[in-house]
């Protein structure tokens, strides 16, 4: 069994700590360690550490070499561009198929928030037995408790069977993003999960996957991986990396495969996927506030305010986010978190780039 | 007639920009120079600059060494400290009474604003006219154009008379700030004025006021005065000042004195009483938010923001004051602005005085 952490993101929805060049993924945002660290201590409990690997972009190269990850420098694999999940966990696939042959892949987000570990291992081995069973797809479907609206869902065939005491589900289909009312309908039925974004799959199985829905990637990835321990290795995936497009896995390759698979996950999981979802997830004071770093808030409620090494100072508000870190200040709104991504988008095109690198 | 420009404000209520060490007289709010600049640059028009003077406090000599003010170095007259506004004029008078014992007060604090020039100088000659010829206490009141809770009032009795073309009347009452709908009913009646802290008498019609309602100031006064020019002035006023206690003008004279007047200035005044003030009397972009410095706001209406030398974000808010400098930033609702100074008493009680200096 091999870990593929998939460290690729630009996170700009937790700017303005999230900057080019330090990925949400290199934060800490909940606890001391940063989100990779974690998820890398995560992986302790499944894979050895020589079989953890991580797949990141050449831009990010610098943020990786000063942490000190304890797995081995070459399993750090750089894409030369990102292109979205199913390149990116191709690219792992075919390191670790010529490594192994019958090596199954266990892939996750590096920036996602996880908490009962033995459940986690315990989630994930199930997985492993079935897609090494069923030579199928695998998912974790997280157990929704909320009928949140900012994640993906998995409907499954509620017909179950348990692996190592795990509902091991077949699914039936993928939902996008849904509104309030039929997140209330998905969570009321029972059948509706949410997508975590991990994956348990042989690596030649999803190499066969993607030659059958994406060939282009496949042909792409299968010249990559004759070059691998050659001079024109990186030569060879910045060419194909230029020529191929970018998609996900889920709408590439799990929402057309036949034999998908979804697991049931009842840990703690949170995607960390905005400001909201941290104060959500923070300790609060009798006033409802989350706060970390030099603050005074006065007569301020259900608010979320961190301050790097200034003063903020907050009088007469309620449900605001204030982040202030290094030459930045940011003042949003707790319910418009999601839009700070396009906040950072009007900075890119006022040409405002210096507070984003 | 004699300038005495009364300059010993801290302005809390400009925090974070105005600081322990930058009172709100020495920041360029509205404009490109400092309200100090201003207020003296005002007074040119009525008189000599070797008849203008500033009382300010001990603490931020530093402050005016740093501007160039067109005035003798000898008028600035430093306070040990503070003691509200009736020493503060007494001061002032018994410096002027020496040096011209028929001398007439133009007293204004230096932190407000003013448009109209002219009409400010032809207000200030009726008033002084008046004075004079009254031997009396002459006040400005301001024409309000709204209800405004903000700002003391000053009734009067409506059978008024015109000097130099100006209304000058006789004042009935004082009236504290009032609630909204008094405020409506002082502006419907056209008998209440703002009270806008100018002042005009001749220095000894003042310090014979001080003598009656006020004596102990009076006689500390009387014996600042017979050491001016002396090696124990300053000693001696340091001591007086220990003793005697803080009082205003309005309360400790103006309120009890009987031979009491007011003109009406029909200039547009604004003492620039806390952020929203200025924000009124900022320009608007069409979202009506007023914005200085490097700000990138999204889905935000009413709001002012002000950026020292950093970014400041905001987004999806209505009605908030966001003001970076230094090392602080201050995030306010609009409407709350007044109690910034609340802001500045809560940080001085934590012990964040660092903050305020």
């Amino acid at each position: 069994m091999y870990g593929v952490i998939m460290a690729g993101g630009s996170g700009t929805r937790f700017w303005p700590r999230s900057r080019e060049t330090r990925a949400k993924q290199f934060l800490s945002i909940l606890g001391e360690n940063s989100l990779i660290e974690d998820t890398v201590e995560r992986f302790r409990f499944i894979v050895q550490k020589e079989d953890t690997y991580i797949i990141t972009k050449r831009s990010q190269e610098q943020a990786f070499r000063r942490l000190n990850l304890d797995i081995p420098r070459e399993n750090i694999l750089f894409e030369p561009m990102g292109k979205d999940t199913a390149p990116c966990i191709g690219l792992a696939a075919v390191h670790i198929q010529q490594r192994d042959p019958h090596g199954i892949l266990v892939v996750s987000p590096a920036d996602h928030t996880i908490k009962n570990d033995g459940l986690f291992q315990n989630t994930i081995l199930a997985a492993a037995e079935l897609a090494e069973r069923e030579n199928g797809m695998v998912t974790i479907g997280i157990v929704p408790d909320r009928p949140a609206t900012g994640y993906g869902y998995i409907q499954i065939d509620p017909s179950c069977s348990p692996t190592r005491n795990v509902d091991t589900c077949r699914i039936k289909t993928f939902a996008e993003k849904p509104d309030l009312a039929t997140a209330k309908s998905f969570l009321e039925s029972g059948d509706f999960f949410w997508n975590s974004g991990i994956f348990i799959f042989q690596a030649s199985v999803y190499l066969r996957q993607l030659e059958e829905y994406l060939p282009e990637i496949y042909d792409g990835l299968m010249e990559i991986q004759s070059r691998i321990g050659r001079s024109d290795y990186e030569e060879t995936l910045q060419r194909i990396y230029q020529q191929i497009r970018g998609i996900s896995i889920d709408f590439g390759v799990m929402e057309k495969a036949k034999n998908v698979y979804m697991v049931k996950g009842a840990f703690q999981w949170n995607d960390l996927g905005s400001w909201e979802q941290v104060f959500k997830l923070s300790q609060k004071d009798q006033n409802g506030n989350a706060v970390q770093g030099e603050a005074v808030l006065m007569d301020t409620k259900n608010s979320y305010v961190r301050s790097e090494k200034n003063l903020v100072a907050v009088l007469g508000l309620e449900g605001v986010v204030v982040v202030q870190e290094d030459d930045v200040t940011l003042v949003c709104r707790m319910d418009r978190t999601e839009d700070v991504k396009k906040m950072v988008d009007k900075l890119r095109n006022k040409k405002l780039t210096r507070y984003l690198e």
